[in-house]
């Protein structure tokens, strides 16, 4: 199991932010080729220190080579360029390979 | 489902910092009050970027009330402690909380 994670800094207009993602943005998502599962959480922080990101969304992929693929598949570019439209703040992506975990 | 998410950043001797985690850090962890799972993953970055972070630690708790429990233990407090013998190059903490779902 692969997971792409992207990790969005907080908005200017979280209400704004979550529209477009759940009604735009997920929509795309879900069109990717070979994608599993997908979900994204409002992270929130320790004691009352704010959390450094806003959202965090987890895709699911059987494969690195299917995480690479769904990427560059048309959804996948729509789904890079749709992030202009509501992610001005910043978002952060990187790869969870379960093969590369360091303890079970 | 609650998570507790560290994300550590790039240490100077991964080898060492790997080691450290495995036979030091994550026994600690393991002693947590009411954890559920824990895994730590290696992380990667997309086309030939380097990742913003190294390491994903992600820690399951039934509640966020058993996750504050948990860090406000012992064992929380040592792991806290912990930190600075081999996460120098820093990590950031947020928690996850499926209840803050915004989409399944």
């Amino acid at each position: 199991m692969v997971r792409l994670i992207a990790l969005y800094s907080t908005p200017d207009d979280p209400a704004a932010f979550d529209e477009h993602y759940r009604t735009a943005h997920a929509p795309i998502v879900a069109r990717y080729p070979g994608i599993r599962e997908m979900h994204a959480t409002r992270l929130a922080g320790l004691g009352d220190r704010p959390p450094s990101h806003y959202l965090m969304a987890e895709m699911v992929f059987d494969s690195r080579a299917d995480l690479d693929a769904a990427l560059a598949s048309d959804a996948g570019r729509e789904s890079g360029r749709d992030l202009r439209n509501f992610a001005q703040a910043g978002v952060t992506l990187f790869v969870a390979d379960d093969e590369a975990m360091l303890d079970g």
